[in-house]
């Protein structure tokens, strides 16, 4: 969980960073970030103007409540901005860490200056956002962006399992844990990313194999994505996408053999430009929402 | 080819229809379309207010001419609505046909009263169209929608190619070239959609499962596509969607095993409501866009 100040345009002013304490329940991580809020904004030179939440799990935008936490029990339904905005006494607006990543890039990172900008985070799962003229699509119940369950390999019992339920989804073969049951049935051992890419860095060839295959499905998601949405830039982000060139040269070779000729991959697919620090700096854009023009001032950020 | 003159709120007031002259080219077919609209509209009873095209092949949308054809050569560039600005003395707007059968879908309708509604068509071709918020949505360089080729199978060398040159594709599985090429592979023998739908309404078991099998790929397609848009509603339009229960029944079984369980299958997915006049219908509302509200009058439309 990280807790951040924010001037409006998106230079960091200070920020906490704690591990999500999964026994503590709701409660705990409300109280550890509605306190941490409070004591970052506390010294803060400007008046603090507005605060944004991205959250870890899907969220009713229109009743500002979470649906449930993708990582710990009892987020059925909170209203956790009301929370916030009792505590810090500033407008306070939630959308789910997908939506808040996409616009963190579109609006400071690898997605400035396009107007139509997909974002895609390949972490613990695959989650993604999607911006369309400047502005988050949500689609029907806010449900846009599943991007982990774009479709690679057939439902069939042959296919990886996706925690959906169903097999055959991007999540299931380019997670974290789905890059450890490939490396566990191609090299018959589970590897992180991590260590996936350094065993091939070191020259293992199986390992290249597993990278190429990882980028095969990466590639066929991303054209089903790019042939429906024709977005001006995809933006690839989560820790596997640290890997830099060791994922994304594979991936352009891969990506020129699934998308129609008129795209570039190269120009199409990038890697995300601010780290760890999309969904913050999505919630600086999402918190400036709230304020009009004229009063934009310094913001906290929580996710 | 069909040339059509409505009232702006969709009534059709007389139609005429030839087929394709390939052999004539550009010139030929500019000629048949605008003697045919000039004809149409001779005896209106109010004069027309302005013509839209539903082009069949990409579209330059800002520049208003045509990118190429998918049927006959000599499309290149092709500056069409100004020819039929010249010939019928109204304001003329060009888009490609997918995206006005959408349009056409989503305003008058199987999409109607939704926002967000995705067309796809299962014919000669497999082509689509998105319209979010009510209208359409283009995407980078006019390119959203190419929605034949969201990707239901690897591209390898056993994967059925594409005329795009990949394998893989919807439409390589889903046009009717490609039930086609399914049905020489599994019974042995090429047979049209129609043929096709027929012999498993004989009680042809093999034949039924041919339609499972193109009920997988079509239903991996939608659920890639609704995944990342969250669309209210996807229409399926097109000839080979002509077959009714036939297709959708087999459909849904496969969309409740391809789609995340917070969707409802038949909400989701239905047959489009304009048969044959999609693309004729859009071009209405694509034409009353050029219109002022209180001059709406009556408009040829021409295809």
């Amino acid at each position: 969980m990280r807790v951040a100040l924010f001037t409006s345009d998106g230079r960091l002013v200070r920020k906490a960073k704690t591990p999500t304490d999964r026994d503590g329940g709701g409660p705990a991580i409300v109280r550890y970030v509605t306190d941490t809020a409070i004591a970052l904004t506390t010294h803060a030179s400007d008046p603090v103007g507005s605060c944004a939440i991205g959250f870890c799990g899907p969220v009713d935008f229109a009743k500002q409540t979470t649906v449930r936490s993708l990582h710990v029990g009892g987020w059925e339904g909170v209203a956790l901005p009301i929370k916030l905005k009792d505590a810090l006494g500033v407008p306070t607006i939630m959308d789910n860490d997908g939506n808040t990543g996409a616009l963190g890039e579109a609006t400071f990172g690898a997605g400035r200056g396009h107007e139509n900008v997909v974002y895609l985070t390949l972490s613990t799962g695959v989650a993604g956002g999607i911006v369309l003229g400047g502005k988050t699509y949500r689609g029907s119940h806010d449900r846009a962006g599943e991007l982990g369950h774009v479709k690679v390999l057939p439902n069939r019992t042959d296919s990886p399992r996706c925690y959906c339920g169903r097999r055959g989804c991007l999540e299931s073969v380019c997670s974290v844990a789905g890059i450890r049951a490939i490396t566990e049935r191609m090299l018959q051992r589970p590897l992180s990313p991590r260590e996936l890419f350094a065993l091939a860095d070191s020259g293992d060839e199986a390992a290249g194999g597993v990278i190429d295959e990882i980028c095969g499905y990466l590639a066929r998601a991303l054209a089903s994505i790019c042939h429906t949405l024709a977005p001006d830039v995809i933006v690839i982000g989560g820790g596997v996408a640290r890997a830099g060139a060791a994922l994304f040269e594979p991936l352009y070779t891969a990506l020129r053999s699934e998308l129609l000729s008129t795209y570039d991959p190269r120009a199409l697919v990038v890697p995300a430009a601010l780290g760890d620090d999309s969904v913050l700096l999505g919630a600086v854009a999402l918190a400036r929402t709230l304020e009009p023009e004229s009063a934009r001032r310094i913001h906290s950020i929580s996710r």
